[in-house]
């Protein structure tokens, strides 16, 4: 039941994509980038996040207002600090448009994580 | 200092690759999957954890002796106990040769982890 009004989005002051991070097979990892991935993983590492994070990444458009992916089986605060933590980490973004919130995966952080993870190429 | 002997390595009991799990773009995780990536995403969301991942991964043949990377200024029981946690959530193997434990990233989770991030490809 998604419900969109035709205003221009209002991006909110969390909307920050954060870059990420050097191939873990690439070498080591300096402090700073340890850090910052470790953060972006912790925030995965949630079951209940987990899944609303897939819910919003699978939902048709990319995006999802937390009125279409809030029935996971936790209390509505619960959600809302869920996808608080997702949003810190710089994994989501999210608008107001009308009453609604929508949330969105940041496409970038996801292709940055997933090269994060790629194995080396032999060589 | 990499010491190898010539033995055949005997696999430890904790040697278990995980076979994981669906793209998180490709619709809502299932719990039981949910609770093995977090799992996994648990335990890279350390960041002295995650730069030892990082030092054996980009070690010269993907592999390296406890021996080889234990100076990330942590006490040595600190060290055995990230290793462990790591192992246990199947992203390193280890075995022993001789006197010195070896650990290797599995190859394949993080094949699977990376593909599990990857941004869905635009229809």
């Amino acid at each position: 039941m998604s419900k969109k009004s035709g205003r221009l989005p209002t991006p909110e002051p969390a909307d920050v994509v954060v870059p990420c991070c050097p191939p873990l097979t690439a070498g080591e990892l300096s402090e700073a980038d340890a850090e910052r991935m470790a953060g972006m993983f912790k925030a995965l590492s949630d079951p209940v996040r987990l899944r609303l994070f897939s819910r919003i990444a699978s939902h048709p458009g990319g995006e999802a207002c937390v009125c279409d992916i809030a029935d996971v089986g936790v209390s509505q605060p619960t959600v809302s600090h869920h996808l608080k933590k997702l949003r810190e980490a710089g994994l989501l973004t999210s608008e107001r448009r009308g009453t609604w919130v929508y949330y969105a995966v940041a496409p970038s952080v996801l292709a940055a994580l997933s090269a994060t993870l790629a194995p080396r190429v032999a060589p």
